[in-house]
């Protein structure tokens, strides 16, 4: 179906971050997501939520008219409706809607509050906005392919945790706070990380070797992840700087912010979204 | 000896990864060490553990049956018998029904019952199953070479620690919770390595000052360690991919993940284990 | 307007760090502004702040005088006058003057005695004296470049924090300290970032498993932005490297504290400060 | 003075680590300071060192003995003696028994006992002994040759911190436990470390919020001197690999632990210190 006139122009404005209307659109989007978040928050502090609680109601519903009027335009002028519907933006726009409709129904609405929440996944379409989607995806891409070292070093800490959670559950007992061994494993994490909460401490000096142990080698295994991720980025930087190629002159390895090719002083073409395939 | 057949079709099964029986013995394996390490951690939670006592008794034997049944198996139809059982993953292995059986003996069982958390040592078995070894591997070799430099480290850590607990020992004293000079050393582990649980805190204006440099000082140095396994992994990471040869052209130089040559298109060959004499 | 010679000895002096006289004013400057500093932290401890009024009260005017005079020093003998004024040094060295002169006006000082903290930011003023310029050049220039990842990376961690504020707020409830989502998302951004004060804690067996969770992704995650820096110093210490040429032989790629050329002995050029478009 | 036959054993067993004689006199001396240093920690424990007060003070006198002898044997065996009694280790040498004829003069041992802990700076020795010079240089290296950059960065967090101290006094003030400026700024450095010991927490929602900013700002800056280090050890590493030559065929770039040129099979040279100027 070829798209008429409108539904073209609906689709430039909502979907598309090239012509000024469709910038404008897609900013009060961005501003208007961002207060219906702050306005889910603001909901639950006691102080600001009972006093304006009429307030809060209208602007939820404004808010949600909004969103519901814009989702049914995205659906109405999107090429493929089924795929923009089933996408992770069409379930996250339809997501931010249907809680509003479905408190109506329901009024143990706590649990609808969370996933109204999800709303704020839209924040993303910021990345679209202000061309950051390659960054996003050097990041992606880096994290993606490190995704097997990182899980083999999380079952290591998670077998790590579970052993020294064990251990101290043996070694300060119920009467320290270590009640069971899952509360035990709970600390270690908290100890681990280096997080340390400070709610359970061990009492005994041999609890206090054995977390001075156990975080002497939190402090250290926390470079493993770190070195994972830093080689990969080192690595798809220098990848996508290697593939930046002049089209004069056809000299590679210009920077991600260059503009001129530093051989010939030809204007570069504009930073393309690299695949891996490429 | 050479295999008869049954032996050898349960070695394919019980070692193997290969066959769809091995992948599905695997992973059926998994899941019931998984399962009987959440036993042993739900046993020792009060609330649970109480209540159903009987079931998990029961649940406790057949999970002990199970694994005597797999480790008699493995015994049985291993190609080197003595090799298995004084190997890491048989020592695990008979640690993981050991204690039950002792507990029927022994009645003082929570030292059995964290001998008996040893069984999540066999997780590690997951990593053979999905062909993991090769990112296990290089995590290994990175701390395995910077060894000596992590050693230099940590000997500095412990000493700045003692030194600096010894000072606050003298500048805090007794009086704010510094009972002893080994008190005031796990302090300073405890704040060296930011986890900073608050259970002791510095009341003085010069603890407080001493406290703020150990705490500076922690922050610095934490990039040591994450630089000696980062600049020894990205190391490796290159490495490896120069090794990563093509059998047709014999271009070196492929990523980790590539399944054709970049050069000349052929398929290229698993990847495989690299060794340091490679 | 040529500089007759007193304002040109005096901006020498004041502005120059390269003769003896303009090396002992800033040395003799940085010591002020540290005092400065130090007497206004000092003026708010109850226990020394009330005993010495008199004296801080005279400290703070000869301090003020001084800042005054060399104030007006700087614009009599700047060249540009209007661009030191509005400059980023002249604007805070007018701001470390005048709260004490408001504080005549005005009385309800403590708004002003954080202003007048801000004087701490002269102190940035030692980098200039002790040739640190090109080092914090290289520092400053790797966080711009990497500007853009670092801001895709935060939106992601705030996206997160308020997810799982939520979810913490709906397991935990206002029963267990978590009385709203904005302070659940600020428990959950002192976990995801391993600070753990543990004012509020998790109670729930449920709460925990997901403050675990918090805590191994803010473990993991702690690596992106040292990823993200680490890559970018890298390369800009490489490139800075490959920057510095022999006069001589014009060889590149000495080191940065190299004095001599390392392939002809010629003696190197004073490092200079590398602008992004050299 | 030429070294007579007695002097010069004595030096190479006491100085020396390559004959047998002087490695075991090594193992020995690191075990007596591990011991002498493990019983100062032992001595300030309430429980233990009330009840065995004459064998901690035999003891002391003991090692105290020993070291004496060690000290005056070192002093007679060394080339210059006036270099030896004032290098580091000297000195340090010194310490270690300097604080127990001092107890006999002076009875207020307390500052003493702190004085004497200093006798752990010997544990150094075991970097002789075991031949991590080299490793310990690499790291002393990059660590010398990232100072400038670490001055920058301390001086930047510093001046943060006092600014955010600031901020923080003035928006929660003395009632919510920020008592002074140098207590919030105290605050700010356990906070920005990711320490966050707990004991002083912001009350207020506008606190809160600061506060889950200075934690963020932390959180981003913990990767600056990370990447500084990794950066500069990584260069480090490389530099010290491309330095590895083989006698033979003359090609660099071996590993730090290769022992064979890659080339031609040659066994290479003893790795040795790399200096600097090299």
């Amino acid at each position: 179906m070829p798209q008429t006139g409108v539904r073209k122009w609906l689709n430039e404005v909502i979907f598309g971050t090239d012509t000024p209307a469709g910038k404008a659109f897609d900013v009060f989007l961005i501003w208007a997501i961002l207060a219906s978040v702050a306005l889910v928050l603001m909901v639950t502090v006691e102080r600001v939520g009972s006093r304006h609680r009429e307030v809060f109601f209208l602007l939820e519903w404004v808010f949600t008219g909004l969103f519901t009027v814009e989702y049914m335009l995205r659906i109405y002028c999107s090429v493929n409706r089924r795929a923009y519907i089933f996408s992770f933006y069409g379930l996250v726009d339809l997501m931010a809607i249907l809680p509003s409709y479905l408190a109506l129904i329901f009024t143990g609405a706590s649990t609808l509050l969370v996933i109204r929440m999800l709303r704020v996944l839209r924040i993303f379409r910021i990345l679209k906005l202000i061309h950051f989607t390659n960054d996003a995806n050097i990041l992606m891409r880096s994290l993606w392919q490190s995704r097997r070292r990182i899980l083999v070093f999380y079952s290591s800490v998670l077998v790590l945790c579970i052993i020294f959670g064990a251990i101290m559950y043996l070694v300060e007992g119920p009467a320290n706070g270590y009640t069971s061994i899952p509360k035990s494993v709970y600390w270690t994490i908290v100890t681990i990380t280096t997080v340390g909460f400070g709610d359970i401490t061990p009492q005994t000096s041999l609890g206090q070797t054995i977390a001075s142990m156990t975080m002497l080698i939190g402090y250290s295994i926390i470079a493993v992840p770190t070195g994972i991720v830093t080689a990969e980025l080192a690595s798809e930087i220098s990848r996508e700087r290697s593939l930046r190629r002049c089209d004069n002159c056809s000299h590679a390895g210009h920077d991600a912010d260059a503009e001129y090719c530093k051989h010939c002083g030809y204007k570069l073409a504009e930073e393309r979204v690299l695949t891996r395939g490429h």
